[in-house]
């Protein structure tokens, strides 16, 4: 597929701030990592790198993103070189990327999901094969990839992105024992409620609340196989990475990163900001903008 | 839905112990945690709380579950409350919740599911969509959800409770390597036998044996996305909470508790009522009734 | 199912060294662990115990598959045991069991089963129940099993076995934040190239590269619930276990063992060899062949 230098300009619209080189018969036709660029790759430079002038002189690509630091010295002009200058070359190119190189299946609900007839879902909303949704909401524009499993009393927001294999407000783990001494569920009846542009990711559960609800900020993005128990209030631009456990009862604030595999206790909180650090395990209250880590998790000293 | 307090006196039955006030036109219509009370919420307190009295005085609802120690006050029935006592009024709680809140679907096998003529199914099993069963046995009353796959030679006991995306049975994780150093298989041609009134958490993957069977005794939970591999030996009424990895050819005896992220190495035996601290990585034996906790796993001492 | 000795002489073929003892009526008809050999089990000896030739004169088996070290005494003689020499006991047995004991469903597809019509499969592959397969290559002899996800872009090898539940080749977890600080999606569009005879889990995630792409090496053989992130180069012969959180971008090179429940950080170089222990917190790159524990990890000294 090409994409003519037009065409960015175009997409691009008031994020490009000049371009410099000729751009009448220039095109791209793919990204690549910095091993793989060739001459129709659209480049891009991180802002923060030293070298940037020379990164760009030596790109085999004829097109990049650069920031407005760039020089459009002699040499570039020479070499023909086509620079899109934005304020963020990395968010442009990943706009660009999203928008001309992502594939997504048409909304739509597979004819093999199973949709209770109480459900209601949104406009513009994709339901892969063998999902099977009970009496839930679903937001407009949300997709819902293949073999997801969404209970009853589960709001999904907008925008909303649950990958194939997720379990979304299943029962909660909480038990009380019976006159003989055996474990029974403590009823879990609680909602579960998702905002908008939440990502969930493959194989993650969330489970709904006992009696009140579990609730997910918007934007907030967790990766695959992690386990979000019942009753956690988790805010917006929360980052949960692969393998996390959240046990129940949590209040997790908002721009919370946890990075892989890192374990949180209940009945915590943890403050705006903060950082989980790999295989932290999280037994105490994390004050804002903390960062913790080790198990026991301890504050990081710099 | 109103469920007026005669109708609890009789589910309650032989568990209640008294009750005070008059109950005449009362009814409850929710459960509801501490912060969502009103006035038709059934609402409890837990008995090992100090404040009881006054936690009952203040309360919105109109009707409790309390225990024994309670007084019916002067307030408490100028405020016209309704007190059921019972012995553990968070059991009772649980289990009007349980029959009166609860929604279960009715037991079938929904017409998706594929099951091989060879599956030895009991009555009133509810298997959901999409589950895929071998020559397995399923007990009398147990609920399989859906997306499961439950492999050839599971023998899963009565009132079991296996979640959406559980894979129960699949071939243990043993290798060999052949002549030219690769590695390949060793046979895992054991069983796996879960014992009566199992639950097994979403997306969690219990192996089948390899030449001798996995065994899951009764009353055991198992929660969301933990590995139990080949060859395991767990017994009754043992708690595994979230993302834990049980590896192969452990023992774990009855009434432990193994808390969410834990790591259990293999070979291994774990005694009667230890418990397993969250994140523990657990390379020798635990004796009875200890807690281990950390990175190698240490006795905690209190 | 009996299997008689000259079945077992006719199927060891040039790894059968040396037969003892008469074999004419002899069969056998069962594999088992110690505990449960008896007469018609085909029993074993692990080369490296000491006490070989007294446990085999205590073995209930009428056949063992022994190595070149044991004598043919006078004791087996009067017991009737017919022993067969090769040089691996266990590897031999691993071979039997695989070729008599193991059922395999027959090749074919699965009419549930939802394949782009622009996949590419090979001959002799097996896709079960509830798959959902997008514009992928699967090569010959691979079983792909009930419940799995392969999206658009992957390349599986030959004879690769893909468990129940798995997600193979979705988006990765990496996001840029636009203008008023919300993250969004960093395009995903790399590959994952996976190798020949590769084992991948049930409900295990491997996401594909984000404009590189994720490569598995062959005779790579990952458990249960792992995540495997973008980018990762992982090389042949790598054993990760269950639990395995590998973040995005490492080089992991061939012969590593990754015990369960370890997490990789991403960016780091995991040399020839190397053993990651269980629970352990990978943070650096690990030079070859050493062995490291800990969290955070650090070189295991003898």
């Amino acid at each position: 597929m090409k994409i003519t230098i037009l065409q960015l300009i175009d997409f691009l619209g008031d994020n490009l701030i000049r371009v410099y080189g000729s751009c009448e018969d220039a095109y791209i036709d793919n990204l690549a990592d910095s091993n793989h660029v060739n001459e129709y790759t659209l480049d891009w430079v991180i802002s923060k790198k030293n070298n940037k002038q020379e990164i760009i002189e030596s790109s085999k690509a004829k097109c990049l993103l650069v920031d407005e630091t760039i020089e459009y010295t002699s040499i570039l002009n020479e070499q023909s070189k086509v620079l899109l200058v934005v304020k963020n070359p990395k968010q442009a190119l990943a706009k660009v990327g999203n928008h001309f190189f992502v594939k997504k299946p048409d909304p739509g609900i597979h004819p093999t999901a199973v949709i209770s007839k109480s459900a209601k879902i949104g406009e513009n909303v994709y339901i892969g094969p063998y999902s099977v949704v009970g009496d839930a909401v679903i937001g407009s524009g949300s997709h819902i990839d293949s073999n997801v499993r969404i209970y009853d009393g589960v709001v999904i927001g907008k925008d909303c992105d649950i990958k194939a294999g997720a379990v979304i407000g299943g029962a909660g783990f909480g038990f009380e024992k019976d006159e003989e001494g055996n474990r029974f569920r403590f009823p879990q009846i609680g909602g579960l409620i998702i905002g908008d542009d939440v990502e969930i990711g493959a194989n993650t559960c969330i489970d709904r609340g006992a009696l009140s609800d579990t609730i997910i900020g918007s934007h907030t993005k967790i990766n695959n196989l992690c386990h979000i128990a019942h009753n956690n209030k988790i805010g917006c631009n929360v980052i949960i990475t692969g393998c996390v456990n959240v046990s129940g009862s949590n209040i997790i604030e908002d721009d919370v990163w946890i990075a892989p595999n890192a374990s949180i206790r209940g009945y915590v909180h943890i403050g705006k900001g903060c950082v989980v650090g790999m295989g932290a395990v999280v037994t105490k209250d994390i004050p804002e903008g903390e960062t913790w880590v080790g198990n026991p998790a301890r504050k990081m000293e710099k």
